[in-house]
């Protein structure tokens, strides 16, 4: 999964380019930011996508101005970032953030194959609330055709993570500063029923899962 | 704070384009997407950035790829999100995110005027936490020298925000499907010293702060 431009180049001993780890990161996030050339310079838009293997799925309005440009091969970069914590050290120099990202490089192609399509939106759909494809009502013929999914492979994708104390220097060891980590983390809180749903409809099990899933516990 | 970029193309009804809007979403967050064209084309990462009044800065070592590639007022794109929830709807079609993000176009500069620089830090660091900048050992020279500050100007910013329950088609309304939000946020935890740090030192108003931030209440 390396090329010359996944390599981490800025502290490298950072970087990791193992599958699990790239597919650890990518499968507890479900926003990502793509990046591309519009006619105008280049653009960063948040979006969800979905993971199956070593590729990711992308999708959104077939009339959308991101989706229009990346359809036909076009070369892009997917970043997907976890902020663990906040790293406070003796030193401004020296402070820093715990994170795990992923940055994707590599041409995103729509996926134009009606069974491959249904079966992105299944893997984007449960990998945003594990299990609600089976929950909800299925796209139609019109909203089908009004959606456009992306397939990005992760050829060429690379991981970065810090973990750990903030690394300070020796003669800094003896300040009295307050140093060491603020984790931080996303949690799921309350669900809030539709306004229009029957009173105590219970959870179903993609909600029990994504609670499950970002528990604060 | 308009161009035709800066335009929200998809869902117009979602963009917003007033600064208390945009300041408001830069101001609860400190990881940003920076998204620039490389010799090989588009990249996408993750960093730290800080606000002052319509700036924004970013900063990194002097030797960072992604510096060194912007700092010549290279056309750049940044985008900053927060997911405040998954929305479950009776259809996959309905189903969304609750976010607020801006994105943003421009020419990120170098900021090479000494006192700019060290003002520019000092935001980073108090918009990462809170009130730090008073409470850290500030960078010597050579420290000072191996940091590159980037300015961004917010003239070309949009924001996009979604609220509220799921918009389900009239027909699917007697479904017995279970519509919703998952409300998702950010919180911090409790914060583990140093391993080297003095026995019970008392927090210090930065860290108080963060917690404050983002507290679990």
């Amino acid at each position: 999964m390396t090329s010359e431009r996944t390599k981490v180049r800025r502290l490298p001993e950072r970087g990791a380019y193992d599958s699990a780890t790239i597919h650890e990161i990518l499968d507890q996030n479900f926003v990502c930011h793509v990046g591309f050339n519009a006619e105008h310079g280049p653009v960063v838009l948040p979006t969800l996508f979905g993971r199956e293997d070593d590729v990711i799925y992308l999708h959104g309005s077939a009339g959308a101005h991101m989706l229009r440009e990346m359809k036909t091969e076009v070369p892009v970069s997917v970043a997907v970032t976890s902020v663990d914590g906040i790293v406070a050290a003796r030193s401004h120099f020296h402070h820093s953030i715990n994170y795990r990202s992923v940055v994707i490089f590599g041409n995103a192609a729509e996926v134009a194959d009606v069974g491959e399509k249904l079966h992105a939106l299944e893997i984007l759909t449960n990998h945003v609330m594990p299990g609600r494809w089976d929950e909800a009502r299925q796209p139609n013929t019109a909203e089908f055709t009004q959606t456009l999914v992306l397939r990005l492979n992760l050829d060429e994708a690379s991981a970065k993570v810090r973990t750990g104390p903030p690394h300070d220097e020796a003669e800094d060891m003896d300040l009295d500063t307050w140093a060491g980590i603020v984790p931080m983390r996303v949690v799921a809180g309350e669900p809030i029923p539709d306004p229009d749903m029957k009173a105590d409809a219970p959870l179903p099990p993609s909600v029990r899962a994504t609670l499950d899933r970002w528990s604060s516990d």
